[in-house]
């Protein structure tokens, strides 16, 4: 996840970035860029995160790491061959047709659970402490139960690897809905966050960063409670108090 | 660019993100997650970056603007029509056919300028000063002069997207190859905010936080000069050290 550079005369650990192919039934589906490792949680994240699953897909690493691909089989609940769009490099949601199709079919947010405000506000901390960030160039994502304890946690150099890894994981250990969970990230919330979240059927989701207008609307719209601004105990909850105990 | 928003009993501002879809001779081509505002700038220097244009393209807005579209005249200098593969929703390079193709063609840094150590430490510091940061939820990119003089500021939710309206305006200023600036960005280095800058011929990079491995490996291998972590007059240089003077 790491290596050791020169600069300034000192050496330094930078965090690694790597393209990873992600492939279904042979066919090149997307590439994005990634910190290698958890590459079969990374790809069912991302898969199920864009309604493409709703459960575990079979996945294979090559022979050859370096090649930087991963086959998953299908096959898929619709077909990403229709749409022959070129893609946004932008941080976002991108390649869909109509702006219509950004939003991805999520169910509402079942209820509760309902956890204190000063225990959701820690949920940064309880998520620093396992994940040993040397680089400062790393995302981090955690699922914790509603008792604050910590169950997944991923990093990675891309904020949405981070979450589609913590979800893929969730998702090969049965857990998928996250109903009753909560989802805390390092960083801003946007749109495509709580989009995540909420396929994945998470009701709650912290950020140690600010949120954008259109992720308190997606979050609110499906009734979920969305944080932000989690740091040293404090926080702003922008919607779905009623979780907020 | 702010929307007011209720919580916890009080109002604040959050960073309005709404999608864009970018549109050549009529035909959908890409959509991002964009701060509404200097769409055209985004449109363009979204297609540079993209190795799609090499100049200044006509780009029309909508009469209704909450299409959320904009549309640029082509020709293309290449048919991205080709590749029609489904994209990735994560934050990077997505969408591209192969590994190889991640990299856009770009020439290797122009020499010069050289710039004192101390000055490119305090460019972040410059930038902060117009771009009037209310929310936390915003990036910044800036231009720079080889005096750190601030030429162009871009906030957006979008890190990518704040780069690509600073280029994009650059372009249209006809400033681009960017010999002899500087760019700063208020975040991460990643490949592609490198590839970015490399693509608009701009000579150094400077970042509040932390680059990737790739970002130094291509940023190296165009000669480029890469600093990060630049806060409170300090800095790391990981390449390119013969422009720090």
């Amino acid at each position: 996840m790491y290596r050791t550079v020169s600069h300034d005369g000192i050496s330094d650990d930078v965090a690694v970035e790597e393209p990873l192919e992600i492939r279904v039934d042979g066919s090149p589906l997307a590439i994005t860029m990634r910190t290698p490792g958890n590459d079969e949680e990374l790809a069912l994240g991302f898969l199920l995160g864009e309604g493409l699953i709703d459960g575990v897909r079979e996945a294979s690493l090559p022979e050859d790491l370096a090649a930087n691909t991963i086959e998953v089989a299908g096959p898929l609940l619709k077909d990403p061959g229709t749409r022959s769009f070129y893609t946004s490099s932008s941080c976002g949601v991108c390649g869909k047709g109509a702006l219509e199709e950004v939003a991805v079919d999520t169910p509402p947010a079942g209820e509760g659970p309902v956890v204190a405000r000063a225990l959701l506000a820690e949920l940064p901390e309880r998520l620093r402490q396992p994940a040993f960030e040397l680089t400062g160039g790393l995302h981090a994502t955690g699922l914790f139960d509603a008792a604050g304890e910590l169950m997944v946690a991923r990093e990675d150099v891309g904020r949405h690897n981070a979450m589609d890894k913590v979800i893929g994981r969730a998702l090969l250990d049965g857990l998928v809905p996250l109903n009753g969970r909560a989802l805390c990230v390092s960083g801003r919330l946007s749109f495509e966050l709580v989009q995540k979240a909420a396929v994945a059927g998470c009701p709650i989701l912290v950020g140690v960063g600010a949120p954008s207008s259109l992720a308190i609307d997606l979050a609110s719209d499906r009734g979920m409670t969305l944080c932000g601004f989690a740091r040293r105990g404090e926080m702003n909850v922008y919607c779905g108090e009623e979780r907020v105990g």
